[in-house]
């Protein structure tokens, strides 16, 4: 009875996706610059290489030395310097001379090429070249790689390592990234308590505080946690208090669409709610909405359910925010069992992948705890599907694919 | 003719691995323990759930009270409370009575099952269900899904969202964890200075400290960085100074195998160098050796050496100090052209993965910084293939894969 109104799962995305604003840039030392998302268009400062430089191991030479030599008739020269990545020969290299370079060393002067250690034999100062060499070969010119002025990095790129040495290499001691968004997060639930070896009556222990940090954490995202009883006064406060000083709101608990709930009553008489209810499973008790300008992500008090929203509805939306948009591919796999499903509503079904096979846990009893730890993926059954037969092929969504 | 000479990368990685002990364990609030190994077996202090409860959005009722009805000729029971997710109903369920429920909350007292919501039609207090309910349906009982004294994870797992709330809700506060090796890394060259937007002479920007660092911090380690210029008494120093005070060593630069060098003269003096050179391209510059009876991993100086040697070499025993051991699951790709390559070496080429197939980036030039950044996987080439020709298979390693 409530299915119909439940909006589906692209709707809602849509919805939320176009509220999403930047949180914009800021510069920071590139010592601070790691897992941050590039703000700017970085163009080098610098040739790279800045200098002429050995692309192999091997020895640099003139190369006319090598002109008509080859296996059967080496050219035979002599072995004057030896130089490491780094180092600069201050020989000037000259006629029937050759100097012992590793790659990425500057290229002695009077040098015009390098010939790979794998074509010679050396012994002592003597070396022996048995193949020809053209000039220039295996010699990296000044700024072959990248020149002053060109473009090496876009916006938008995750700085790892890989983007943070190509940043310095052209130059740059700080570098703009976007803002980190900060959210504050509302855990309700007066049955709540932080985690303790016995409970009473109804208490529950607030896994959600733990749940949601490390999610926010892992999304590159700073969080700022809090817990509220189920009281329309006190979280109403709490809105108010953390929207005043964070970019976003993120809520557990009091989503109940059969009835009047906490938060989204909240958030209604604040703002504006765009959605309730969503054709997900787990997860239906989902909303979203607009309090202060801000986006109100309300989510299920439920511990699996809360996740799945969050990997559904928020975790791109905040790298949005933060200027990283991403495409999650899935992967096709065969389902090892019959996969149950209804038409008009999107499941997330934790499950294991067993190389080209996929395992649907059997979630025995509520087994709400366990199967997270155990699943490594959801296989996810779109809305225009009815579930899948044995050896049907399936859509899945490995989790390590949702890692930033 | 150095070639023979060098390790194969599977005997140095089984010398290092030797090598490696672990960091301990420690106590942490569960505060702190997102992205920490757990070092300790967890098991519940708590049955969970810790009472019965709704498995289904529907309503709790007396399953009796559906017997011998159906589609055609619903039970009509009387609505007589909503209890929401974490939400206990204070109404003792009667003869004739249905509570509407939400997955998770505690079943009413003098309720034995729950009907699911898509069997029943509800309007205003009236309730119609339109099937036939077993006493138990839909309740997870106390303990169902995990019972106290039951293990719940094993030492080893990384802690991330799903593990962090299966902790919380054991009944743990604080956990037992891996400590995080702390490394001291000397980046060594006389030739280096921090990014600039001008060099002179023979400079080079010292881009490996940040790509050491970042590939640390990803690596859940704790770099401490320097630079030291190449003389032996001072790197020596560091050495000393650092090993003092980290569990273990890493540097780039001075281990070139032609000739002596800083930092592998340096490490043979003061303990034993049990590696230098392997069969590894790029990466063949590399020294594994113990000093003060700690690993001292000596690096290229070269990034893109420096790099490849540190996720063949450096990564996974960083991570197994810290009690994480994984296995890198390679993936089948197709070669888009003829890959060379020399038997006894084992190549990491860099290159980026096009659905089933495989490119190998063409590195123009020395093509160093760009490849970096435009890759997204190694084709690996193990040391007993001389290559592959375009359209056969080759052992695909995606960076996403190294990620912790």
């Amino acid at each position: 009875m409530f299915l119909s109104e439940l909006l589906p799962v692209q709707k809602a995305g849509k919805i939320i996706k176009s509220q999403i604003n930047s949180t914009g840039t800021e510069k920071v030392s590139l010592e601070d610059a790691h897992r941050r998302v590039l703000g700017q268009l970085v163009t080098s400062r610098l040739n790279s290489p800045p200098f002429d430089r050995s692309a192999m191991d091997g020895y640099a030479i003139k190369a006319a030395a090598t002109f008509g030599h080859g296996e059967e008739n080496p050219a035979v020269l002599k072995i004057v310097d030896r130089i490491g990545a780094g180092q600069m020969s201050q020989v000037v290299l000259k006629e029937g001379e050759a100097i012992q370079i590793a790659t990425g060393a500057p290229l002695p002067s009077g040098a015009d090429a390098v010939v790979m250690e794998e074509y010679t034999h050396g012994q002592e100062d003597v070396l022996e070249v048995e193949t020809t060499v053209i000039p220039g070969e295996n010699v990296s010119r000044a700024g072959e790689d990248i020149k002053v002025d060109e473009p090496v990095l876009e916006p938008g790129r995750l700085l790892n390592a890989p983007e943070l040495s190509i940043v310095a290499s052209a130059g740059y001691s700080e570098v703009q990234v976007y803002k980190k968004p900060s959210v504050g997060v509302i855990i309700t639930g007066s049955e709540l308590v932080m985690p303790r070896s016995h409970l009473e009556g109804a208490e529950v222990i607030n896994s959600n505080h733990f749940t949601l940090k490390s999610l926010l954490e892992s999304t590159l995202a700073v969080p700022h946690m809090t817990h509220c009883v189920d009281d329309r006064k006190l979280v109403r406060e709490e809105f108010l208090r953390l929207l005043d000083t964070h970019d976003c709101l993120i809520t557990t608990g009091g989503t109940a669409i059969s009835k009047g709930d906490v938060v989204v009553d909240v958030a209604t008489k604040l703002g504006e709610v765009l959605i309730h209810g969503v054709s997900l499973r787990p997860g239906k008790p989902f909303a979203f909405g607009l309090v202060k300008n801000k986006p109100v992500f309300m989510l299920s008090g439920y511990p699996v359910a809360a996740m799945v929203q969050y990997d559904v509805f928020v975790r791109e939306n905040l790298l949005q925010m933060q200027g990283l948009e991403r495409n999650l591919s899935l992967q096709t796999k065969t389902a090892t069992r019959k996969i149950p499903s209804t038409l008009g509503r999107t499941d997330y079904i934790r499950a294991k992948i067993e190389g080209d096979n996929v395992r649907p846990l059997k979630i025995k009893g509520s087994g709400i705890i366990r199967s997270m730890v155990d699943s490594d993926c959801y296989i996810i059954m779109e809305e225009n599907l009815e579930g899948r037969a044995e050896g049907e092929d399936c859509q899945v969504l490995p989790y390590h694919a949702l890692q930033v």
